[in-house]
């Protein structure tokens, strides 16, 4: 047997163990994993400091190098989310009971953990000791593979959750850290699919199209989010410039950033040259269609690849729609499911919005940026899922868990003979 | 662009319009599908005939035929199942809501359909009737690949479907049979990842893992069912008994009737000798591990693929095992997530069977045959789910749905500036 197959099978053994374990000792091991990534301090940036040393010796860039970096702050930070999902309840073992059959045979769905999750992620090593809190906290053993940037960060990390494993009680194999970083084990990982129940990919968009289409294992996953927000000609249009700010400059470089405006055609013309105003005050470059280039002199002229590009940057590409339904034809075409804004006072313009646009969230008169486990109320997430089957949007402990149903009978048969 | 395409494309629009039609249109149209398949029952018939005949020509196995045939009775039958379908509650637009943030900013989760769903199945013309009709209550396109033996019924079964469409102002598109029976045309289906949701295989084993393997678009299928019924040390024996008669007779050939039983030792003396006279006098072979031959004088020795084995037929595999544990081991290691039955008298031991076993439907005292959309609420099934991701068991109307994040503000934007 390989030795990836023989890492998944302890997993899978662990994940056994794992399913029946109760929420005290799961909470008294999240404390001590806590304690440890705390008291591993130095080891854990040492670890971390030869892996940036490396990075920068191999002319890694800036952004990557800030992503793979700890301080004592960030090191703290990482304890920090881990005693927080200890505080979050606890959806393993919940049974909801249907209507009583007539017979007495009982029925009821329960939930349960999903077994055995393998997270594939990329610089970032805080996603270590985050995925391993979350699949713990919700019953799942965790495969971790991270990227070959934060080997040794994430193996120093992985050694503080071992041992307050083994120090709690619970199998040490509840949280393994793949020992290599080849993509040949990779591939193997992508293919147990007899073993791994799910695999979530993180990363950048080459990434996460590689296990998509490698797997053989359920993927869920997000690609990029080319996030709209469409401005109606009945909106507060104070409101939507707020609105539009806050989804592009607040934090342009993540999936919840709005990278087109949708503006209908009668509000054109007094719109556009105060977002005009308000966005190159801020740095951004405005990307317009024919018909919004009449109301914004200095925006660049839109080609067809803007409409589906996620700039990630201070860039925001500008059309011009006449009315709702050609907003839900531009989403339906351009948008990639994962947020989308309508701003407007008309009540029903928004019910169709809602109902119509297919997309993780649709908020209106919100901000796009809301799009993320913690304001959505979920405490934590694991990511966020396009994947419109299992989980839509962010991925909280609910997510990493499935029903099962259970009956309770005194001797039921299907078919009396 | 493919005809394949073409079809996938025409389906991913018509779902965009379904999302949007309210539970009385679509209540409509699925009226005036049963009345349209009663209408043509002879044009229906006439087409079934002539696949009929073809089978029986080429030589096919009686079972097959059987399937494959349709009568008076069984048109009936199918138009009744798509008015029963009529009759469920729509799942489509409930919103649950979060507890009020406190900045006045609404937090829902909106059940939507999940868009276009291909289902690929056998000889059974009634599915085509039945996945369109699920598929439509729950606002969901249907793309129908059936067996190239059924091909003239279901196209004209389809052509009734389409007749009713068009009556009730329904997209036409919203049901779409494959024009072709050819493996190419479903292998160019199984990549469309852009427009299709879901996939349902629904037949063989081998259609399904040619399925699994093949698709690059998410799949929800089982493969088989060797179901367990554990008789713990505190069973009734005359329930154990009664509850394996039924899970083993009375519909042997489905996917949960039972395969192996699993008998504590303590009452392996006395229960397998009253097992062997109950079973014997229903025609059922025993094969047995070395320990139940003891008691089961007339049994033939199990082998280690008889443990993996579902017989779909009168075969029982039989097994003594040491208490709950190794009970518990067996299933985890021989088990395929279907069905799984303890049979006590013991509550304690009956729970940790429940929580433990990982399987879509764990029961206690009760037969395994009761694992069907049917017997457990659901009202009807599209099929049943062996994969934990996204549904795991029967998979009713809600199964054919996901939830998306809804967000009601007042302009609420994440970061003031």
């Amino acid at each position: 047997m390989s030795a990836i197959r023989a890492l998944a099978e302890r997993s899978a053994a662990a994940a056994r163990v794992l399913a029946a374990v109760d929420t005290a000792r799961k909470n008294a091991a999240l404390a001590a994993i806590a304690d440890a990534i705390v008291a591993d301090r130095d080891a854990i940036l040492a670890a971390n400091a030869a892996d940036v040393a490396d990075a920068a010796r191999d002319g890694a860039r800036a952004a990557l190098v800030d992503r793979l970096m700890l301080d004592t702050a960030r090191i703290d930070a990482m304890a920090d989310a881990v005693r927080a999902i200890a505080t979050l309840p606890d959806p393993v073992g919940a049974t909801e009971w249907s209507p009583a059959r007539g017979d007495g045979l009982a029925v009821g769905r329960m939930r349960v953990p999903l077994g055995v999750i393998a997270m594939i992620y990329e610089a970032r090593p805080n996603v270590t000791a985050d995925a391993a809190a979350l699949c713990l906290k919700s019953g799942n053993a965790a495969i971790l593979r991270g990227g070959r940037e934060a080997f040794r960060s994430n193996q120093a990390i992985a050694a503080s959750i071992a041992r307050a494993l083994d120090a709690s009680g619970l199998p040490r194999d509840a949280v393994a850290l793949v020992p290599t970083t080849e993509r040949e084990a990779m591939n193997e990982l992508l293919a147990l699919d007899d073993l791994i129940d799910v695999v979530v990919p993180r990363g950048g968009e080459a990434l996460i199209r590689f296990v998509a289409e490698t797997s053989r294992i359920p993927v869920i996953r997000h690609y990029k989010g080319v996030c709209h927000l469409f401005v109606e000609r009945e909106a507060d249009a104070a409101m939507a410039l707020a609105l539009v700010v806050d989804g592009k400059t607040s934090r342009p470089a993540v999936c919840n950033a709005l990278e087109t405006l949708l503006v209908d055609a009668p509000l054109a013309p007094t719109f556009l040259p105060k977002l005009a105003k308000a966005l190159s005050a801020r740095g951004v470059e405005l990307r317009g269609c024919t018909r919004s280039l009449e109301h914004l002199p200095d925006a660049v002229a839109a080609t067809d690849a803007d409409w589906d590009t996620e700039y990630l940057d201070l860039v925001l590409s500008v059309r011009v729609v006449d009315g709702l339904d050609a907003a839900l034809a531009h989403i339906a075409r351009h948008g990639t499911r994962h947020t989308e804004v309508i701003v407007t006072a008309n009540a029903a313009q928004a019910a169709r919005f809602e109902r119509e646009v297919d997309a993780s969230l649709v908020a209106w008169n919100a901000s796009s940026r809301f799009n993320d486990g913690g304001s959505l109320g979920l405490g934590a997430e694991l990511g966020i899922s396009t994947t419109k089957l299992h989980a839509y949007g962010p991925m909280g402990l609910e997510a990493l868990t499935t029903r099962k149903f259970v009956l309770r009978g005194q001797g039921q048969v299907r078919h009396r003979m």
